[in-house]
């Protein structure tokens, strides 16, 4: 270990229970349920050297349900096993595990359970619901689920508990005056708000051995209007909580304010929730966590040196790579592949759908595809990578782990593929770390050589000429010129003008004075990063079909950024809008419920509304599979990435991945 | 039997199978996955009455998964099990049950299995993925999985099979040139876009027994530009496939069209679908099923005896009321539960909720809850109800039918509660059903006194002094006058003046020629019938602080028809605003994103922000809940409905039905 990360590796005591290290992840959801694929998962953190797991968000009753996603649970005695399994395989690897006890209040919606949502008061949910205000009784209820759920915990075999107090769940729907407007005797004061709290963190005491940590999340600034703030009561409830916790874990931020709290790399640099949280740290006895987009080591040891925390917490860094630590400690901290901050992972699994990351595609296949461990083929191939980029560059580095011997091509001066044009777009510099972290390692092995520049183009007979064994084509994807969409499958009239700018190139134009119509179904980061782009300099009209612009980083927390920021340059959104025809100087909409028809000017106009797959070299190979494979080396022709199908950078990376796995 | 309803229930050969009525259920999602909820399910509507069951949209192999919802299944062995005891459980009552082989293609994201999305053609899906272009190799897979889905299905001991060809999923991606661009043998000629629709039925034919019924599910109409049409290909088709299906179960509509594939009441009225299966019907010598809301007795004979179809088919009609048939066989047509087409089934269940209903709440629950048998009260009780809208008409019913001596209060007029207001908004006169059914219900009751007026009204002194052991309060809720929202909790500043109107004020204030600022955060029926019923005669600004407006109305199919509607009355839209005040003749917006102010002309302001609870009674009576039970006979106060949390009708209806049940 390199003396310099020392300071990250010394155990600290949490109450009861030492941790081996400085190192934890704090409580995230991944929508895998109670099994296997979870157990598998915290326990490659274990391995990978994390000294504290906080095993998800877990419901610890019916009246917090949140039908479809299926998140962690603590409700009934069924829920025990399975996670008894999950602590033994964290302790294998000498790490602690604890768990998150969680009651949603106001936002679990219970669509599963249709029992009636629960709050300290009846605010707006923005939902199809309101709240109940509790009952004392309800309160008596929950409080004992808190209780129950602890005792199941503990049966369990888990080193302890964290209560979810933050992110305006249920106990901080109780603390903040922003969303507690009772007037009895858990609510108005300071005291009161804290009341029910207390009784929760008693009736946990109560429940758990004393050998068990039991300690809390907290959102110490809440970053809404009326919210608890980190020099208010933010801190004065952890001051007067003292030392009836062992443990705080500290964040910023509620569902308000959610991408404060798990915030895309859009909106905020790393480690910038630490601020909020180093008077708390420095002021109290208790140990405290932190957590917000660490990622490098040095600022690890910093944060740790400087007293802003006492461990440091990742979260969306140890999907990127669970292995951080072992990384670190080993002295190889170049390895680390690092978060791009992209917030795929939350995308997915807040709405139901199992986690995944752009960088670490093995995530959720743990049990079969070990991150760090790949299988020696046991009769190496040369294999010929057309293309790349994500998906090209990533076959290329595990088929070279492997022993294969590669060749990458890339007809460009660099690899990179699409992450050359889109991490280049305003606020997206960190998605740079999806080639970085590859080339880096694809240049440390010596089982495969990079070819880039013109001359590594390669056309069918170059392909069949190769002599290799294994061909993988991966060339990509381009945006369509027609500006077709969804709801038509037609060329909008006009498109075949030169007026009709790919994003690439109107990014790459230099433009400046010009009316420039954004016409967009993806609703993504390239559309986003284009309207940046030119609205600096340029009048920007952004028509969509859809209800409304950026649909798909609602999920990943980017739209208030990418409004905000959009607004502020002064773009034009027309929504419920298609096509009709683009003109010399404007372009014709029309509105795709009522028809009724506008124009708009447009100096230049931009399409983004789909992506097509450069797959002509593949076609060419497929169609003539039989006889190249008689004829020549070739055993096999696969497509990999956006060349066969377009999809996120996440799904090509998978895709590179899945197939040198599989061959 | 009414002789006149004899014809529905005629038997009717599908090929080898003998279905016992004209009557069937098509294929619907449910999101129960496979197991016990998914045959309970089913299993009532055989015990209903209904002659044909054919179970959900099953999964036939990895590159069709729609992660999160759980879906039907047949894309390995271990799905035969659990749909074996299903088939035993329909079969038990005399009908049949067929099932639905499914490939989305390019409407399956495969988020779970993480597959290329599949396609005829590269067309784009306005979601963050393109389909891979299949190549023959995809075509033989996908081939393949229709053949060992329908093997499987066979060992599973269904009676027939339906292929899903319709609502623009992988077959109808071959067979409509809207999808469809290929220029080998699998596009371009009518002929060539049949040829995979073709090899499946060859393939399923050829993997089951001779006892099977082999049919389709078809969209005759895509009701897109460029698509199918009922009078072109769509029934040419049907002509050129001849006898190589047994059956066919048409309908229209595809993804792009949903809302007239599962139109909404609001878009559309009863039966509307039939227009364009009847010449297909009476062409074919092939039975032909037809659907679309069917839910009239009468209407279901004259659409047979008239030949717009072979058998009436009944999806949310079925879940709406499963006995439908058997109350229609035993004469007791006046007795069925209809549908209101508000959607709420198909807005759950493809989100990955699982199923429910508005009208019938037992949906799900029908091991536990037998929708049309009561457990009679061991010890009838008097109980009193406050309240006559949809949750305490529940609750007053049911505790009826369980032989409870009730009293059932409500201070208008008349029964209904919001549904009164509700059902009086434009376009949603159907929604009367949820009121109209439970009136004829209550009044069929001998065990249930309805008591209506400023009379019926209860105080608490009048609660404590009435002799019931059990009291119900279903006071329901209000709409909040102060324009609090999720983002803030904080009024609108301005709020409590003359011109700020709840929504039952202003569209009962009969104005016309005014400014009028709606301030909406429910997305939904109500907003959308206010501005609909204001728009008529006055200048309305519809403003909201969400990305869009009318968001609940997305799964609900009702918001091209909204948007249609509001924009033709000249409607404006401000998203993304939030009110700062409400003056003398505007009202103050920000930005919620850049903070940029604007100003709204307005004479009158309308509040659709939230719905408080009318909880005052309940509340009175919970703090005294001791003394009440010692001093007086009551044994129990319950809250349920809106007046505990105001949730959408469906929910109050269940929670009457579920505290009724409980009791």
């Amino acid at each position: 270990m390199t003396g310099s990360y020392s300071r990250l590796f010394e155990p600290i005591d949490l109450g009861p229970v030492t941790v081996p290290n400085r190192l934890f992840q704090p409580p995230h959801g991944n929508a895998y349920g109670l099994g296997e694929r979870q157990t598998d998962f915290r326990a490659e953190k274990a391995k990978g050297g994390f000294g504290l797991i906080v095993q998800e968000y877990s419901q610890i009753h019916d009246s917090t349900d949140v039908t479809p996603v299926d998140s962690g649970y603590l409700h009934d005695d069924e829920t025990i096993e399975p996670q008894r399994r999950m602590v033994d395989a964290v302790h294998d690897h000498g790490s602690k595990l604890f768990v998150e006890l969680w009651h949603g209040g106001a936002t679990a919606g219970n669509y599963g359970t249709r029992q009636p949502p629960l709050s300290s008061s009846q605010n707006p949910t923005g939902r199809n619901y309101t709240p109940k205000e509790m009952e004392y009784e309800d309160i008596q209820t929950v409080l004992d689920a808190f209780g129950d759920a602890a005792d199941r915990a503990c049966r369990a075999g888990y080193d302890g508990i964290e209560l979810h107090a933050a992110h305006g769940y249920l106990i901080s729907q109780f603390l903040s005056p922003f969303s507690n407007d009772r007037d009895d005797e858990y609510g108005g004061s300071l005291e009161n708000r804290m009341r029910f709290f207390e009784e929760a963190i008693d009736r946990v005491r109560a429940a758990v051995s004393d050998a068990m940590t039991v300690g809390a999340r907290y959102t110490i600034d809440e970053r809404v209007e009326g919210g608890l703030t980190a020099d208010g009561d933010g801190i004065e409830i952890m001051r007067r909580i003292g030392d009836d916790l062992d443990f705080w874990d500290v964040d910023v931020g509620i569902k308000q304010s959610i991408d404060e709290m798990i915030a895309p790399s859009r909106r905020r640099s790393k480690n910038y929730q630490l601020e909020y949280v180093k008077d708390a740290t420095r002021e109290l006895d208790v140990p405290v966590g932190g957590t917000g987009r660490i990622t490098d080591p040095d600022d690890a040891v910093t944060l740790l040196e400087e007293g802003y925390v006492d461990l440091i917490g990742m979260a969306r860094q140890s999907i990127s790579d669970p292995h951080w630590p072992r990384k670190v400690r080993e002295g190889n901290p170049e390895r680390i592949r690092e978060c791009i901050g992209c917030n795929v992972c939350v995308s997915q699994s807040r709405q139901g759908i199992p986690l995944t990351c752009t960088q670490n595609p093995t995530v959720g296949y743990e049990g079969a595809w070990p991150p760090e461990s790949y299988e020696t083929a046991a009769d190496p191939k040369g294999v010929l990578v057309v293309g790349g980029g994500p998906a090209g560059m990533e076959f290329a580095r595990v088929m070279g782990e492997r022993g294969h011997l590669v060749h990458l091509k890339e007809k460009a001066d660099r690899l990179g593929g699409r992450i050359r044009f889109e991490a280049g777009l305003p606020d997206l510099g960190e998605w740079n770390r999806v080639r970085d972290w590859r080339v880096s390692e694809l240049e440390r092995l010596d089982t495969v050589e990079i070819h880039t520049g013109p001359r590594a183009e390669m056309t069918y007979e170059d392909v069949k000429t190769y002599g290799a064994e294994i061909v993988a084509i991966a060339t990509g994807a381009t945006w369509a010129e027609t500006g077709v969409t969804s709801g038509t499958h037609q060329p909008v009239p006009g498109w075949d003008q030169d007026h009709v700018l790919t994003p690439e190139a109107a990014v790459g134009a230099d433009l400046s004075g010009q009316d420039i119509v954004i016409f967009d179904e993806e609703g993504y980061n390239v559309s986003a990063g284009v309207a940046q782009s030119l609205a600096a300099d340029n009048r920007v009209t952004f028509v969509t079909p859809k209800s409304n612009a950026f649909q798909e980083t609602l999920h990943t927390f980017e739209q208030r950024t990418i409004f905000s920021t959009l607004y502020d340059l002064g773009v034009e959104f027309v929504d419920h809008h298609s096509l009709d025809a683009v003109r010399e100087t404007e372009v014709v909409a029309s509105n795709v419920h009522s028809g009724e028809r506008s124009r708009y000017d447009a100096d230049y106009v931009v399409f983004t509304t789909m992506r097509e797959s450069n797959d002509d070299l593949y076609r060419s190979l497929t169609a003539d599979a039989d006889s190249l494979r008689e004829s020549t080396e070739i055993d096999a022709i696969h497509g990999i990435g956006d060349c066969i199908s377009p999809r996120r950078i996440a799904d090509a990376v998978y895709s590179g991945h899945e197939l040198a796995r599989r061959l």
